[in-house]
């Protein structure tokens, strides 16, 4: 039963390799050439983003494979809802220590089945033998009518924040994998979900397009990624910690891990955003056609920079730094 | 002397944000938002690549690291040489065990200069830790005229088969890094700047629009590349083995050597490409305004797979196979 290995082109056309679906002409081409050929349609702008997982910094290395390609464009098309952005093609580059068919049928399972729900074709890519662990490198392409784009730089003084379902779920769900917390059965099982299986806002991202004056996804946790929004719109902010959405069985977490995981976690996957306190029905009404909650957190203020208020209206001592990678 | 390390951002803004250069309306946002923001213009589509070095296997932990940036954007500038498409933008997703500020300032510089070459704008990316080695993915973005990229589905029996400079000296270069072979100091220092400082043949790809019928780099050794074309474009394929250009250098070295290393060796980022027997004067045309030697090595045939032929006109038994990450 040794069967040969399979090889780098055989696993390609095996695991990745479909026809381009019927209509999509902005694919000339896809997978099997030196390049993608890749046409937008007039008054188009091509939003490009870029993001790698790698084993034991991002995933663990028990992580289900399906799970893992899920995440692995997950992320990615999070960027593009961000922007407001259609999802359009990907490429993904994948280092692997060793070729386990099993494997990589279910990480390309999840890989594909997301990349089928936003229409998003894997347009090319690349495979290699990584001798540790395992590298993911996804390039995601999506389309915006020519300056549509939501940008981190929109944010004006007087802006609501909103923020889009719930936060610190996926950090709790880190804290679980790794042993260092507790939950109880349904309160554990949710935040895993979250951890690992975690929903772009693609749909929120397209709604918001003409109502948001400002977007980030929360990726690295709320305040670093709003820190962004601050640094690019040059203004500054007000949130009311009551207001930071959370899930009730966050919500039944001791107060620090409550703080250290809705605000400094990461991984959330939820659309960060500013609109004119005036549009407050347009956003209700753009986060209802896609069918997310969203919650209107603070404000943007001309300057001073981020600040974060209890329940009193007093200023919160606690003031959690971004997820870094470089930083302890 | 115990500076705070840099963080992901700083680092990001210290070594890898400047300007979009003036006039560059195709970029329409670069770093710094969630994606970048491109458009083409009329009548064009975009060429995209992606490609992966990892240390250990496409480089070792000792290589200078301005020529590892010079490296990583240029055999990604290799796969838009292949499709005749004008370099446009990157992205860089770098993952690092560490903050070496020296490394990254020689890193990239090597890497903006390169991109600086060819008018390619660093234009968005990724930096995240590596709990073990280097790992460098780029993803390259280029143009081309709508319907005139250099494929490798092109090639017609009849045509001659050509490759641009010569083959095997990155793959002696390897060997010598190994301490696996010897060499001259001359023809070591060569053989070294062919592996460590390749150079695009993306002026040549250019020219060879509308002239070449099929193209494709070779990154993973001539009859492997070959073979690439003969799949997607179901021909076969005369070789003499008396043709295929080498060095001086490579030429005093055994048979053995000469044969592993141009037919299998890789790296060589030159391209290989096919045209109609009449273009033979475009073909040199093309090449002259290139400022790139190029050699006609066999041709085309209906059928038949891949033959390679000795001087006396004999088939050669050996069957080498394309450089392959999941294959000893």
């Amino acid at each position: 039963m040794a069967a040969e290995p399979l090889g780098e082109f055989e696993l390609i056309a095996r695991f990745f390799t479909r026809p381009v679906p019927p209509g999509r002409q902005d694919i000339a081409l896809a997978v099997g050439d030196d390049c993608a050929l890749l046409q937008p349609g007039p008054g188009e702008q091509w939003a490009v983003s870029t993001d790698t997982l790698l084993e034991g910094i991002h995933f663990l290395p028990t992580v289900d494979p399906a799970d893992l390609g899920h995440k692995a464009l997950a992320v990615n098309l999070s960027d593009l809802a961000a922007c407001g952005a259609t999802p359009r093609c990907c490429f993904l580059a994948l280092a692997l220590p060793r070729v386990d068919e099993g494997w990589l049928q279910s990480f390309s399972g999840g890989f594909l089945a997301m990349a089928d729900a936003h229409g998003c074709v894997l347009a090319g890519g690349d495979t290699t033998r990584s001798p540790q662990g395992v590298v993911i490198t996804v390039t995601v392409m999506g389309v915006v009518p020519r300056g549509q784009a939501l940008l981190r730089s929109g944010a004006r003084p007087g802006d609501d924040i909103w923020v889009s379902g719930n936060l610190g779920d996926a950090a709790w769900g880190l804290a679980l994998r790794r042993g260092e917390a507790s939950a109880d059965a349904a309160g554990a099982r949710s935040a895993i979900e979250r951890l690992e299986r975690p929903q772009p806002r693609v749909g929120l991202g397209l709604a918001l397009r003409g109502v948001a004056s400002g977007a980030i996804d929360v990726s690295d946790g709320l305040l670093g990624d709003l820190g962004h929004i601050l640094e690019r719109s040059r203004v500054g902010a007000r949130i009311l910690w009551s207001r930071v959405p959370r899930s009730d069985g966050l919500r039944r977490r001791p107060d620090a891990e409550q703080l250290r995981w809705a605000l400094q976690g990461g991984d959330d996957y939820e659309l960060l955003f500013t609109a004119p306190a005036q549009g407050r029905a347009a956003v209700e009404a753009a986060a209802g056609a896609a069918g997310v909650v969203v919650t209107r957190i603070g404000e943007i203020t001309p300057t001073g920079g981020l600040v974060l208020l209890d329940a009193a209206g007093g200023p919160m001592d606690t003031a959690p730094r971004a997820f870094d990678h470089f930083r302890p």
